[in-house]
């Protein structure tokens, strides 16, 4: 087994124990509301955004522990976003990492109350761990993830998802959507990873802001090749139902080849944004090979 | 025009300000999202939990810039509950401070989305903010709010009541709910608006806390003999709600008069906490008996 493979399956066991410790147990009054926050988050998700604070960690020499807990917070984010995306309301999707959706193997009250809890657990376990050297730092860190996640990034993004349904985006707009959706959430995965360990400067801050935005990009032009691609069962989820929505993907704009291109030419920018960084940046760089070329 | 009814309305019109300030314009992209999330916060409410924080705020001089954005804050986390608590799902309410609910008015994904949206915002103006002397001390409140909303608090609180319908509680697992559902942001808002100024001692800290807890309960009981005895009209809200969908309430179980009881005698315990603070204290007991006395 590769030296990534095992670091990449090492991260994961890590965070199913810290993702696990962090939320309430499920016999924990309301049990039903702990059941379903559990069965949202935990054993599932190849945890692509924990992957990334660990790996940006390595730029800063950061402790596991903090970082566990850095990627703990932008995974419950994650998770919230993905059940309340799933309610009938949103796109209505039954099935989510080959399992029922949590409204469907609960209720949609239920899904509804996870999705929130889940959302403040983000913030709970951002706050109650120490998680930088200074608190004004770790405060900044709070600021980043909220600012990614709400109207001006990730949940924004979801909205203009929601009202371009059945309208024609351009390219610039459909990376707009990307942007904030997706890319968000990313960028702070790896900026929150970064934080967690000693200080960067202004500039080198700038270049891994840079190499996460391509990395976020990136994660959603494959994602829609894949959501083309892939059957059903290899993606554990219903494919094609962005295409069968009518909604815009990169794929729709430019082509599966345009896209496979597209993803490629992120990934050359990415790489070079770290250079500087030299043996420090491995890990990142391995990561955003594996997250281009990931089958499903 | 009482000193204190012009305070009030002094703190209502700052917040007023402060809330459309730290919510992003209605014609910002998404625009129907952001139009979505001022239609819920701006323009009505009582903002009882904003007066909390400022009233809290006179025990250690806190300042009124800080206490706004602590007071936003929790108003925020409370409007985002109410939008999510009004959808099909949950209360299924189309009427809310005499207009129609967020979903009626615009759209149940929308509504989900603003809920969202909403609750991130508190989180992102506790953090961009200065709002105590020392990062640690902002740092522990971004942690009471988190656990103050969350699955341990309100969140739980609306789980339980949401698996209560339909049951008969006892009083002890009725007062948890409440506690849970209603109290946990209620002493959050106290906690917080204190927490702007200067540092309190232990045992001070204990007294403040002491009485926002009674106070959270006392609110939920006199809303509990307000939906029982108020018309549609003069609450702004359907009325009797509580009863038709067999919820458990004070009254059920206490009677009208058990419920009034048992408000005045949460009303002497939160005044004796707060004795030995003196006239620092004034605002807050004013406060206490304007919760208990309110008529709507």
């Amino acid at each position: 087994m590769s030296d990534f493979k095992s670091w990449m399956q090492g991260v994961q066991a890590r965070m199913e124990d810290t993702l696990s410790a962090v939320l309430p147990r499920a016999d924990h009054l309301p049990a039903r509301l702990h059941e379903a926050m559990r069965y949202a988050v935990l054993d599932g998700g190849k945890r692509v955004r924990p992957l990334l604070a660990f790996a940006a960690g390595e730029l800063t020499a950061a402790s596991p522990e903090r970082l566990a807990y850095a990627g703990a917070a932008v995974e419950l984010i994650h998770a919230y976003s993905l059940v309340h995306d799933d309610m009938p309301a949103m796109d209505n999707d039954v099935l989510r990492r080959g399992k029922p959706t949590v409204h469907v193997a609960f209720d949609e009250a239920t899904a509804l109350l996870a999705g929130d809890a889940l959302q403040t657990a983000a913030f709970d376990v951002l706050s109650h761990h120490a998680l930088a050297d200074q608190p004004a730092t770790q405060l900044k860190m709070v600021g980043i993830l909220a600012r990614a996640s709400g109207s001006l990034g990730m949940c924004g993004g979801q909205g203009v998802d929601l009202y371009s349904v059945g309208q024609t985006l351009t390219l610039p707009e459909l990376e707009l959507m990307h942007i904030l959706k997706t890319g968000a959430l990313i960028r702070a995965a790896v900026l929150l990873g970064a934080h967690c360990g000693e200080p960067l400067s202004d500039e080198e801050l700038a270049r891994v802001d840079h190499f996460a935005k391509c990395m976020g990009l990136a994660f959603q032009v494959v994602d829609d090749i894949l959501d083309e691609e892939a059957d059903t069962a290899t993606l554990g989820k219903t494919a094609g139902k962005d295409a069968a929505n009518n909604k815009p993907t990169y794929v729709a704009l430019l082509g599966l080849k345009g896209a496979r291109d597209k993803a490629a030419e992120l990934q050359l920018d990415a790489r070079a944004a770290l250079a500087p960084f030299g043996a420090r940046a491995e890990r990142l760089l391995d990561l955003a090979d594996y997250i281009v070329a990931r089958s499903h």
